[in-house]
């Protein structure tokens, strides 16, 4: 049966909304084990003993804590990251879920699992809503300075996780650029332009906007740009959403406006909180690895479990080194 | 007397909105006079016998329409925008304001007035909205590809410009990266980070969100990164709008909340719209060059003729250099 390591002590919020989130995954899926790792006589209180026979326990004594820096990661041998890893690593696990500090798990996965034959960068890739479907951004944080080779790659493994995980077929992937026009684009953008014309369903520049009007299904981009990218997205939601709050309170209707926008801003978040896509995958590493967000709910937690579960039930990772072994054939 | 050159043919509506923001200018601000370049045929009928003393024509027979190239601007000598450039650099006018093809404005701007000396490379500053305030980005388009001193130099100019023309005291500089931490960044915002650090007021590196939540005057980055900025803000509050409207065509309470948004986005609109601020200064050039938008309307047009009055009568041009050279010193 397929096996999800969990790095059960990572997180802003410790071990229970963690383990809170396994329990709902293993009482929704029933085809797979929750392998968690973390301090025993933490995570034993927390498990009701009908599900001990789902959730094998990992003792581990130590945590890589969010202001720790990610070049010791390597070195904590006893940490929660590096044994869920570990058991990757070592066969005795098929995916990674960690709520932790991001930069030590993608460490530990790309230096510890191991990159797919052809994968230059690893890339985070993660969903932005639309009015009525997602777009895939990646790379939105691991690598900060890319080439076009490297853009050319987060094409590929995201036009293969888009089809083999989100199921969806012949999948757009678009270059995020300054303008539709294949003469824009920075030196890089501009390189890899060309480099990407012989992608199937590759559709040339497309603009911010066009990652939240669902025009395509994968935007490319480097981790840098991507950050900046997620984060305005982030500060535009919120600015509007304050703007919205402080007009009602001046105006006449306020109480009814309250509830009214209660349910409007329930279904918004509904849209754009990533708990309900659970977590950002890794993509590039020889297992599926997913990178929670370290507020995660249990909710969160549950959904990335399912991505990881999903992403190990696939062909992803097949399709990733078969489809670039092609591109460079 | 101050006076405007303003390209009275540019513009995605035609001469219309342009001249008709030009009488609400000269109406409400009488110290300066603008001079409209284009043909004389079309402008004569817009304009009504009393505003003839304040409104100068300047005919010409060819206009720069969107979809020619930038680069065969210089060769346009009888366009509106060659013209009204033209004016500028004969000291005929002290300012130009411009709705039409903004690559030919930026390229007649700095080649045919020329760059403040000192100015590597002009850049486009455009005000974005938070709750209760703005914040001016640079660059947002003039250059994709910028190295550590063009960034810093960025951070001068938009300083000058707040200081200056919005007359804010002492304006806090940040630079756009992928994390607040002085590790962050790509190899060139790293290497501006140090360059930066000796200018007043740098708060170090800021992040897309706090182009939004009013926690620095100034942010700087390059064109590429600036313009994906824009689309995406632009792109989420379309998004989050939609959403909004769909979510009351399913609700019960529908036509009263139908009104009640109305009044919200009309206060919305106010923050985020971009007629309120007319245009977006191109800084560096020797005299102040304002960019409309192509959709401009002539309350817009009408903001950015205030812009460039205010740039025009402030010390910015010779604040910039003496600043920049201080800098260099």
């Amino acid at each position: 049966m397929l096996k999800i390591a969990i790095d059960a002590m990572g997180g802003d919020n410790g071990c229970q909304p963690i383990i809170e989130g396994l329990i709902a995954a293993v009482k929704k899926n029933k085809n797979f084990i929750a392998i968690a790792v973390g301090a025993k006589d933490q995570l034993i209180p927390l498990i009701p003993q009908k599900f001990i026979d789902r959730i094998e326990i990992v003792d581990c004594n130590d945590v890589i804590a969010m202001h720790d820096s990610a070049t010791d990661a390597l070195k904590r041998k006893d940490s929660s990251a590096y044994i869920a890893i570990q058991l990757v690593k070592d066969g005795a696990a098929d995916a990674y879920v960690s709520a932790g500090h991001s930069g030590a798990s993608m460490s530990l996965a790309t230096l510890r699992i191991g990159r797919i034959k052809g994968v230059s960068r690893p890339a985070i890739a993660t969903l932005m809503p639309t009015v009525d479907k997602n777009t895939l951004v990646l790379d939105v944080g691991a690598n900060v300075d890319c080439d076009a080779k490297n853009l050319r790659e987060f094409a590929i493994m995201g036009q293969v996780y888009v089809e083999e995980v989100l199921g969806i077929d012949d999948p757009l992937v678009g270059l995020l650029s300054n303008g539709e026009e294949e003469s824009k684009g920075n030196e890089v953008s501009k390189e890899a332009f060309k480099l990407m014309e012989n992608i199937p369903n590759f559709v040339g520049n497309v603009e911010g906007n066009d990652i939240f009007n669902g025009s395509t299904d994968i935007v490319v981009c480097d981790g840098f740009i991507g950050n900046i990218m997620l984060k305005t997205a982030e500060g535009v939601a919120d600015t509007i959403g304050k703007i919205i709050k402080n007009n009602l309170k001046r105006s006449l209707v306020s109480i009814l406006g309250a509830v009214l926008m209660r349910k409007v801003f329930k279904s918004l978040k509904l849209r754009v909180d990533y708990a309900e896509y659970g977590g950002a995958p890794l993509l590039g590493i020889k297992a599926p690895v997913i990178i929670a967000h370290g507020k995660s709910n249990s909710k969160a937690i549950k959904n990335a479990i399912f991505q990881a579960v999903a992403a190990a039930q696939s062909d992803l990772n097949s399709n990733i080194e078969t489809r670039l072994k092609a591109l460079k054939d």
